[in-house]
């Protein structure tokens, strides 16, 4: 019999494209989607970059070396040497976005069977690469009251067995906004020392903290054969569509093997690696537009949310995902149900459930992200349709009059 | 002790790799290296192709779909239509490159441990696919002397076990050059279907044949379900720097296993989709001068080689490589002191030895693969050097004068 692979079958589909369809009929139906599903900004790619690709005097696109053209990697240990991070063009191999970064940060440092510590919810595609690449999650969970803090560096250690060999973070946190302390990653590093195991650091969102100081796995000091860079150009410079990102090491028997499963596919995208070179040529205030933009809309977002009855979320230090609880039995009915059967004058809102970033059964079911990436004035009727919605949804938490507790007492 | 992964150890480094330092120090002594070691063409990328991704609009770079853009998965199909492969947009996956398309088609049809049937010689990235899926190739030798003609259907046969779970061939072959017949190709499907296997068809080379038609896996009948085309725009358009390829396969089940495992790295290279659609806006005679030059090519490579005295190759049908026996110890040692120890007029020729495309330890010493990716200037210059090289190489073989036999007898 013909059939397809088990890791094949074990490999999820995302939790978004189980909704697709549903979104996709309410668009044929006439309604208009507000999508604060996905982390795809609205921002423009810098005309910048886009003029070094067209200016770009090509004869043969030809590979590019397996690490990525030179110039760039200079021009990227520059950027890095600007937000503190020290490392030179050898320690970085350039990638098919963050997620290739991922890929071999999961194949270079663990084997089959291995444990991955993650704290969690957590990026959904995570789940997927730790099934493909045959690795174990082994969650922690934060919690909505915290603020989604990490929880305390206790519950990491008694979660280490022989088979663990790291863990990973993502700070400023997708889906949660959280935005990593020094002194929780100082605790994580030391951890990671203790045990000897990877710290894998995913920092797609760096440049977007709205409240204090950001602070990379690699400002900390005397770690440096335990930390991996996970990185994008796709959210600092809104150009997801490049795929370019890197995996950053000081160590150098690490780097070398990530570069041996780069060689299997010869060099990362080269046109892509030409508009990420010119982001050099942005001027030093580029992100402060963009920061004040995506501030604007987050606090947008957390004061309509806070004001709806029964809905509650912490304040979100950085990225651009707000993850709130909602009164509802259950937010992935809820979620199809707003694209299948409610509209608000024409509009509705496609939301992600949490379920999708969690590894703990059953968790997060009155939790969804929601991703800030629309202007505000879309953004206000985005919430709109979520307030009308959580008046009328059939699910919804009935609040129960405070004369119920009084006579109970 | 923190350590790399065992499958990190065990990822091949590329033979060509091996020898870069060589080139390179080469170079520095001032020496001109001709490359005849990488399938990297100098033939240019078509300017409307580079002109559409100039021209293109974008003001934000955005991620396109996981499948691909639909209006290049539609002109796909209609490419694909014109050379007689009947597939519709939903039957292709747009991926980074052929490589990932290889990836792809390794983690959704085999499962760790099971193994996978590969003539040999073949492309040497295979084996680093293999070590990075754990998947266990299984060869089956062709002969220089046949001109690497596939092996007898018997060979392939009795190479089945229970867990032989597809077979991978490259035609036009690289690194042979050999062109599958439609009998070749109707075997090894029969075979296919008897025991039920996939059969992988890596068809990068698609469009260089010179000495007959071209046979695709998809142009046999009665066995969609286990045909999977593995391509790449790389070879056809001389854009490999671009990173597009495709996962096409009939098999719907197939394509949704293969689908989930191309979300979890969300979306191919956006702008490089943009330059391989504009490939529709080519004349439909494109390609008969890049083959005519690589014809010519070809020719006058085999007809120099065919001069030297004790060099064997056969006559490449497509692709634009030329395995050679070369009279020396071992290639190896002869590719390497080809850099490090030869020059002719100031300059020498990097050439790929074969052991690198055997999976059977001990073959190919004498061989050497050469990519006719230079113009004939160019090549009539490498060749030379080889030819020279030939000459005074401290390993090549004596040739035994007549008399010696006549003694013996």
């Amino acid at each position: 019999m013909l059939e397809v692979s088990q890791r094949g079958h074990a490999m999820p589909l995302s939790p978004y494209r189980r909704l697709t369809p549903f979104a996709d009929a309410a668009k044929q139906r006439g309604v208009q989607v507000h999508h604060l599903n996905i982390g795809q900004p609205d921002i423009e790619t810098p005309p910048v970059m886009l003029a070094a690709v067209q200016q770009a005097n090509i004869r043969v696109l030809e590979y590019s070396p397996t690490a990525g053209y030179p110039s760039y990697r200079r021009a990227l240990a520059r950027y890095y040497q600007q937000v503190g991070i020290s490392v030179t063009p050898d320690d970085i191999l350039v990638t098919a976005g963050g997620s290739e970064a991922i890929f071999f940060a999961l194949m270079s440092c663990l084997n089959p069977g291995d444990e991955l510590i993650i704290p969690e919810p957590f990026y959904g595609a995570y789940t997927a690469f730790a099934v493909a690449t045959d690795v174990r999650i082994v969650p922690v969970t934060s919690h909505l009251a915290d603020g989604f803090a990490p929880p305390l560096i206790e519950e990491f250690e008694r979660r280490i067995t022989p088979r663990t060999k790291a863990v990973l973070l993502c700070t400023p946190n997708n889906p949660t906004g959280y935005v990593y302390s020094r002194a929780e990653l100082e605790q994580l590093k030391d951890l990671c020392v203790r045990h000897s195991l990877y710290l894998l650091s995913d920092e797609a969102y760096r440049e977007f903290c709205y409240d204090g100081d950001y602070v990379s796995a690699m400002h900390l000091s005397g770690a440096d054969d335990h930390i991996v860079i996970l990185d994008t150009i796709s959210k600092r410079y809104s150009a997801c569509g490049a795929r370019i990102g890197a995996f950053v090491t000081k160590n150098k028997a690490l780097q070398q093997t990530a570069f041996k499963f780069a060689q299997m596919r010869v060099s990362p995208p080269g046109l892509a690696q030409v508009l990420a070179e010119a982001a050099s040529e942005l001027p030093d205030t580029y992100f402060d537009h963009t920061k004040a933009e995506y501030q604007a809309r987050r606090d947008l977002m957390v004061s309509r949310l806070r004001a709806m009855p029964g809905v509650e979320c912490p304040v979100p230090g950085g990225a651009f995902y707000v993850m709130a609880r909602l009164p509802v039995d259950d937010c992935d009915t809820f979620c199809q149900w707003l694209l299948e059967e409610f509209s608000y004058h024409g509009q509705t809102v496609m939301l992600s459930p949490a379920s999708g970033f969690y590894a703990t059964k059953g968790l997060g079911k009155q939790e969804v992200r929601m991703a800030y990436v629309l202007n505000c004035e879309a953004l206000g009727l985005a919430l709109t349709c979520l307030e009308q919605a959580l008046l009328v949804y059939p699910g919804r938490e009935v609040p129960v009059p405070e004369a119920a507790f009084d006579q109970d007492r």
